[in-house]
């Protein structure tokens, strides 16, 4: 089965894509597949370089501002450029722009942990060469960025130059009529140093506002004996070997990549240090580091399908991707675009908790836990935010941030989205119930669930026997500000429950740490038991007459857009109509209602959420990437698995294809995350609750069958659906009590395995 | 009776203030009451001066710019200072703030047009002069702005210089964090030319991005031979006069203002022509012509108290200052701040049509048809608007502008409120009703109430047999983008009526017309049949339990505001709570349901409406400074005598008093309309309907009695209300029948009044 995503195709728009797809990242760096020697000038490119969270302050311009709106928001910065490498045969400088590519190939090898691009080129003047160009981001070394060139003579014997560049002297992409990038404030770093010394080319910068610094130290090597010359130039150091190709030439070149937010102030002796303890390490020692990490990443994670072998390698890029950009340091996440691009600024979204946290914590929990830890890095920054949107206490989680502070410049489909509280602490929420780490909810998850829960509060309030809550936004960005939104009601009733759930439990158990939140958080019993009224008392939009929950109070009032008339050129919606029109009909971006139904199936019967599910869809039109995957989800589980497949082909892909036209700003990490959730929560209908874990497989027509490991709870299963029937294994870990298309079954290791009908 | 405001106090926040009270202006020019000489360079001052609708174009900056937002505002600007005139008394400069002021006062002169300010000083070495600074903008030549000094010696005879400076150098105020003044943008003219020839003293300036030019030419004249010595600094002119003092010097300075927008190209030769055309003028003379002029305007204006002359004093004084802020060349209008400062940025609301042009449509009918046509002249500038705003036909006005495209960069409470099409259609029938001017109507009022009707069709749908508005924002901007705003529904309501009466008014009795309409508008019968069916069914929202109409669908849903315990520091509210967390409760800032009640008061019975009043009142914080005189007018309706009253004087004095605290930005013009509309709609119970005119008179309480002109169909009236008895005449014109307090009367000039018993 395919390890491999290839391309052949030297167009300009394709490149641009590719740079996102087939970027290099480890979680704490990400750099774009750009092309080593750069593309031609009039050809588009985004060139970037990320190190995960590391941002300046920029300020936020508005027309009028009113009180509370952000004066600054963060932005990651595209850092210093250590990709670049110019090879020049007599005076002929490789381009395959000039001259003629006679092949050229890239590839991304998702077992190895590299990409490679390969290409037979002729110069101009006819001189003929093979080159190869290897790069990856070390997942053992974060700090390591490596890159490997080898140039093998055809029919040219002679002079060869190789020019690589450490380029500090790099801006940040912006569009002003985009808002989903940034739209100014492109050169945000001074240069602090540039030299060369021993054997290294060092470049120090620092961000104009944030005064954060990070610095990158590179070494090179060449397979042969060279002249070399270096040439400081402003904010570029250029390393230069003069000598004469006879025999394949391997060339070299290792980058270190440090900060101020993880290393300190002495950034160079941290290089010189990673350096030297890297000293033995060349490419290939370093690639088999990769695959054995990956290796052991892929046995925890891996989903094989039988009969598909394009869709497989989708979702293996998916999941790889989704490696390469998770933070696992506690100041770091996942970005919209993960490490891939700019894509809204480098901004942790609700996406982490939703859509990729689910991903990791079913299959590497250790990661998720690191997520669930940056959260609680910025609780301080939440309960500020709360100060600022008029509440006297509890946390609101900025709607994006990179280190805290609400980052948002439109409120209504930012800031007011308060139902990312709700989802962090879901998230919470399904990290005990998956983990039963009862330590962590102690120690961390308890004080996230009950400052989340005060919010509700705070917002919401009691009328005619029921809770509600106004003027929020939920998930569907084309209704903003409205009351009662079903999703977020919802979602703050969880919150709630488990907010008081979480102080009775260790009342019980451990009336010490109550105490202890008590005197430090300022809790009364009596403000524990208002959390539970209010979640009893929760108002959740029904609608008797067509049996379905309304998005929100008003939201069956309006017209309907009408979508079949829309002409396909004025997708998304949101590029081509002011908010207020959208504001006015029913049509939503995304799932709202369908989603809140996924995650908390309990709150309604089926009936109403298939009957919803019926709704909504004809209204939603997918513009967000987070939309397709939940409708899959619940296709499946609504019986419709022609339509649960088809939307999880668009979220498979969704990059690959780049259907939603803006791959080059970076990859859809959580759409990413959504395709394994289609097939785990969807088509496996897998779901976690307090009760266990249970399945209710589906094998979609096309398939023969697939199969996926899962941790849980301290064990490890795997799951195989095939025609023929569906099999659980317990490979390791203690005998647990699933539920298996709605029968019980106990899992003992070694000793059994479920056997039963084939699904349909 | 008083027709003098006087001042006496030199602290530093009142002189800021008075910048904005004592401003002089014509309609065209405005010019702040700055001291000629200047203030300590540590008083907060915004010195400026402004030509009406003299504008430059200005990026507006977004965080997130979505579809739609637009790209560019207009920006009134500070145009050439003319003011500043400098004294020496040998080498002491004239400063209040140095030495001392023996005597200090200002006065503006109601009746006379003209400031004055006096002086006694002595320096700090100890020489004594008496100084009379004034100034004027002629009512009678736009252009020109003249000042006259009288410098008299008291102890000190001596050498004296006068340094007279035209100066282009300047820039507009701005402050980052307050939503009601610009942020940015301060410098954005270039000068085009700074020469003296011939006398006269010449800058010429020009727009940075609208490129608009306007020019200052001043000529001076001092009472005797002087040396004199001319230096022209950059951007700034210095005429020089070196003298001695002996007996009183007289100084004057005569500066005539033009600009591209009405004088074509050539502005040098327009100011020499109007210099010379003015050059027999001195500033006596031009006094006499403004004390003509304001003859005839309080003739027809001026509303007499009996009782109370502070009161009598600040009436007088707001309707002043409409006088000289309302533009009346159908390139301009009236700015939020009048030509009194540069709060929002000179940018014209709904504050014209439904505050101000009642006043001038009831006194001086020919400057509210100018204000009219201005509207007329950016029809295209509103139709443009619609489409952008998602509609295929018909005209929105935008909601902020001066020359006709979307100012508004915070749609929420900017272009969201779609009502301001509706006021500028209603004030179109106020106009028909109160002139009868069917040739007004056909030529120009008609396209703006079918493009206006239009709009409501394009936004509102027919669901369950009622027409319904969603998604826009009423006047009170404390709730926004909501559904069914009553107020909004109300006057699409009269608009589309009248729209479809309109149509068939001259259906019937001119259909040349009419054909030419449905030839260039492209209506059809269908069209004005579908207005007539929405108006019809125009959905009101309504609640029985309390015989209410609420603000919107779910305004009765939210949270009350807690007003009784917000402390006094944290009003307005808008400047100390996000808006989400004022959009969450009921909360008004201003009159929203109960202003439509006055403009419609048919639409609902007395009950609802005095159900409304008492509810509303408990949640209206009067924030913004265009509520009070509507709730002054509707406590006189309802027989809340003593609230009427009360109201009433926070409109009379609101800008006297500072009691909004932003004074120093400009005057609240519509506020000042608001003060004649309580006591002309309130106290007096005046409406005009299409059945004619009616009166409804009560006398509060502390008054002796009240009387006003009315202009009304071409007729002139006069209307006294004292303890005794209420008097109608008719001045001028054919008889009329009329309403009094129920009643029907005819009216016919010279052979008879009407008395009717006291009112209580």
């Amino acid at each position: 089965m395919s390890w491999k995503i290839n391309s052949y195709l030297l167009q300009e728009n394709q490149l641009l894509n590719e740079e996102s797809l087939f970027f290099t990242g480890n979680g704490y760096l990400g750099v774009r597949g750009n092309f080593e020697e750069g593309l031609p000038i009039d050809y588009a490119s985004i060139r970037g370089t990320y190190i995960n969270a590391f941002h300046d302050i920029v300020p936020i311009e508005y027309g009028e501002k009113l009180y509370g709106f952000p004066e600054t928001q963060q932005k990651l910065l595209n850092v210093i450029d250590a990709q670049t490498i110019n090879i020049k045969l007599g005076d002929e400088g490789f381009s395959l722009f000039e001259g003629e590519a006679i092949s050229y190939s890239r590839t991304l090898h998702l077992d190895k942990g590299y990409t490679e691009r390969s290409v037979h080129w002729r110069s101009p003047g006819g001189k003929e060469v093979k080159i190869k160009f290897l790069r990856l981001a070390s997942f053992k070394q974060k700090e390591l960025f490596m890159q490997k060139v080898v140039i093998e003579p055809v029919n040219y014997r002679g002079e060869i130059t190789i020019v690589s560049t450490v380029n500090g002297d790099v801006t940040n992409f912006t569009d002003k009529n985009d808002p989903r990038v940034s739209s100014g404030h492109a050169r945000r770093l001074n240069l602090n140093k540039a030299f060369q010394q021993e054997g290294l080319s060092y470049v120090e910068v620092e961000a104009l506002e944030s005064k954060l610094k990070a610095a990158c130290g590179t070494v090179h090597s060449i397979s042969q004996k060279t002249a070399r010359e270096v040439q400081v130039k402003g904010g570029r150091v250029e390393f230069s070997f003069h000598g004469s190709i006879t025999d394949p030439i391997v060339f070299e070149k290792k980058s270190v990549y440090v900060d101020t937010i993880r290393h300190g102030e002495e950034l160079l002796s941290s290089v010189e240090e990673i350096q030297s303890h890297l000293s033995t390490i060349d490419f290939d020692e370093a690639l088999k580091e990769q695959e054995a990490f990956l290796a052991a990443y892929w046995l925890d994670t891996d989903i094989q399908i039988e009969g598909d072998p394009g869709l497989q390698e989708g979702i293996r890029f998916n999941l790889y991707h989704l490696l390469q950009s998770a933070g696992r340091d506690r100041v770091s996440n996942i970005a919209a675009k993960g490490l891939s691009g700019e894509g809204y600024e480098g901004h942790y979204f609700w996406d982490t908790e939703i859509y990729m946290i689910p991903v990791f914590l079913l299959s590497n929990p250790e990661i998720a836990k690191q997520l669930l830890l940056y959260r609680y890095s910025i609780l301080d920054g939440a309960r500020e935010h709360a100060k600022i949107m008029g509440h006297k206490k509890g946390a609101l989680y900025p709607w994006r941030t990179i280190s805290g502070s609400e980052c948002s410049s439109y409120y209504p489909s930012g800031s007011a989205q308060y139902h990312i509280s709700a989802d962090i602490a879901y998230s919470y929420i399904q990290y005990y119930l998956v983990t039963g780490d009862i330590e962590f909810l102690k120690e961390v998850g308890a004080e996230v669930l009950f400052e989340t829960a005060r919010i509700w509060i705070e917002t919401g309030h009691f009328k005619d026997g029921t809770f509600r809550i106004d003027a929020v936004t939920g998930p569907d960005e084309y209704t903003c500000v409205v009351n009662n939104n079903y999703y977020t009601n919802v979602m703050a009733k969880h919150n709630l429950k488990w907010a008081s759930k979480t102080y009775k439990l260790f009342s019980d158990s451990e009336p010490g740490i109550v105490e202890e939140w008590n005197k430090t958080l300022g809790l009364e019993k009596a403000e524990v038991e208002e959390w539970l009224r209010a979640a009893s008392q929760m108002y959740l939009p029904y609608e008797p007459e067509l049996d379905i929950n309304p998005q929100d109070d008003t939201f069956l009032n309006k017209q309907k857009w009408d979508l079949q008339s829309t002409p396909e050129e004025k997708f998304p919606l949101l590029l081509h109509f002011h908010p207020l029109t959208l504001y006015r009909y029913q049509v939503c971006k995304q799932a709202d209602t369908i989603l809140a139904h996924f995650l908390l199936e309990d709150e309604q019967d089926s009936e109403t959420m298939k009957n919803s599910y019926d709704y909504y869809e004809t209204i939603t039109t997918h513009d967000s990437s987070l939309s397709s995957c939940v409708f899959s989800i619940m296709a499946a589980k609504h019986g419709y698995k022609e339509k649960a497949y088809d939307y999880f082909i668009e979220t498979a892909r969704l990059d690959l294809d780049n259907t939603h036209g803006n791959t080059k700003d970076g990859l859809h990490m959580a759409n990413m995350g959504g395709t394994w959730m289609a097939i785990i929560f969807g088509f496996a209908g897998l779901r976690i609750k307090e009760e266990g874990l249970s399945l209710n497989p589906v094998l979609p027509a096309r398939w023969e069958g697939y199969s996926f490991p899962l941790r849980y709870q301290g064990r490890k299963l795997r799951i195989s659906i095939t025609k023929a029937d569906t099999k659980v294994e317990l490979l390791s870990g203690e005998k647990i009590d699933i539920v298996l298309s709605g029968k019980n079954y106990c899992l003992v290791k070694g000793e059994s395995t479920i056997v039963t009908s084939p699904v349909y």
